[in-house]
């Protein structure tokens, strides 16, 4: 994924679409592999773009296809494939029509919307009219999360979905440092299976979130149980010690 | 910025650090360029800061530097700058004695937090003691956000910080489309000033937040009040129209 925009990186705006999209391809069974951030700079995007596009499947990209000056993802991803950009007649034909029917000036500003790149297939936006669109494996989506939200269900259709990613959360009452070495021999055990571990604390007590995450459930099934067989072996030997 | 762990990828884990630093460089006068995002993949995370560290005068990596086998960093880093990682005396010393303190065992797991590539030098982590550490331009912090702040705030004493940016927010009523054409003639006069346009809606109205931003106090001063007289003289346009 690439998300566009100077205000990412000012810290002006959080990001919110970068764990959006992570939530989504993981249920679906695809895998994010990198996200990168840039800013408003023409030349950037469409770099980190070319790189990104014939390293991974896909990419999306989020921000940066409004009606103002600020807006240039449409131009960058132009510039990237060697695309002239122009007004796409069924985008131009939507916003009119839309315009026209809220009885608002179609102006020049808003034409801009209708920009791709030649040859671009439209990503509906049902939210606000103005489309994203696809070139050749890029998808490019709005930067305001319930527009990315939207036009992303419509991506879903197009991209093949994979075996979702199955998870087992499984909560340990004692910190990581004295389960590291024991979930380190679980995971060599279980190399089907992808073992996280996430340290948390409240009220001053520290507690870890282990997390196993497999395509195979059976696989993930023994890890769990091998997991938990830890952890309670962990609260023996503490009780033992009479910490 | 490089932020790294698989749970940033899969959506289970909504990262705060980058919005954090991001407002810390800005206040600071320092310039975020590129954030990447990249999972538990050593030599993806190898490959990625040994391009970020040649392209931009510093990197700040977030996550991967606790004491579990998914704690990868370290040893990443190490590959990535062809240096030996070990334990580092003194972030041993202070493990060692914080855990004889609180009566904890200093499990293996545990020592490996004090891993760092050679020659490295500590960052002082206040909240939890576990330090990160600095490489060359690579400063490398914890992924926890009360630790990561932490240990930001002391990287900061360490870098050299610019003119801060200047900001100045006018909120227009009228949405982006409205305003387009002019804002964008308005960016053209002030080039040493970056404008940006923000759509909002609330209740079915559309309204645009508009951020001038600069280091230049008078050149910011100049753009706002170009920027709130358009605001003005839209709203006068469409009171004529009857809007």
């Amino acid at each position: 994924m690439l998300a566009i925009g100077d205000e990412l990186l000012s810290g002006r705006t959080k990001d919110r679409n970068i764990g959006h999209l992570a939530e989504v391809f993981t249920v679906a069974g695809i895998d994010l592999k990198e996200v990168r951030i840039v800013g408003d700079e023409p030349t950037q995007i469409a770099d980190t773009l070319n790189t990104l596009r014939r390293t991974y499947d896909f990419v999306v990209t989020s921000g940066g296809i409004g009606p103002t000056h600020d807006d240039i993802t449409a131009d960058a991803v132009g510039a990237a494939f060697a695309l002239p950009v122009s007004e796409h007649p069924e985008a131009l034909r939507r916003l009119a029509e839309n315009y026209a029917n809220r009885g608002l000036e179609f102006t020049e500003a808003r034409r801009r919307m209708a920009r791709t790149p030649e040859g671009a297939s439209l990503v509906d936006n049902p939210v606000s009219v103005a489309p994203g669109f696809r070139v050749d494996n890029v998808f490019v989506l709005a930067g305001v999360p319930s527009v990315f939200q939207a036009m992303l269900d419509n991506v879903m259709k197009e991209l093949p979905t994979g075996v979702p990613i199955l998870s087992a959360a499984i909560h340990c009452p004692w910190p990581e440092g004295e389960i590291g070495g024991p979930l380190r021999d679980i995971q060599k055990q279980h190399p089907g299976v992808a073992i996280g571990s996430y340290p948390r604390s409240e009220d001053g007590r520290h507690f870890t979130e282990l997390v196993a995450r497999s395509r195979d459930a059976g696989a993930l099934e023994a890890a769990r149980a091998a997991i938990e067989d830890m952890v309670r072996r962990t609260g023996e030997d503490r009780a033992a010690r009479g910490a």
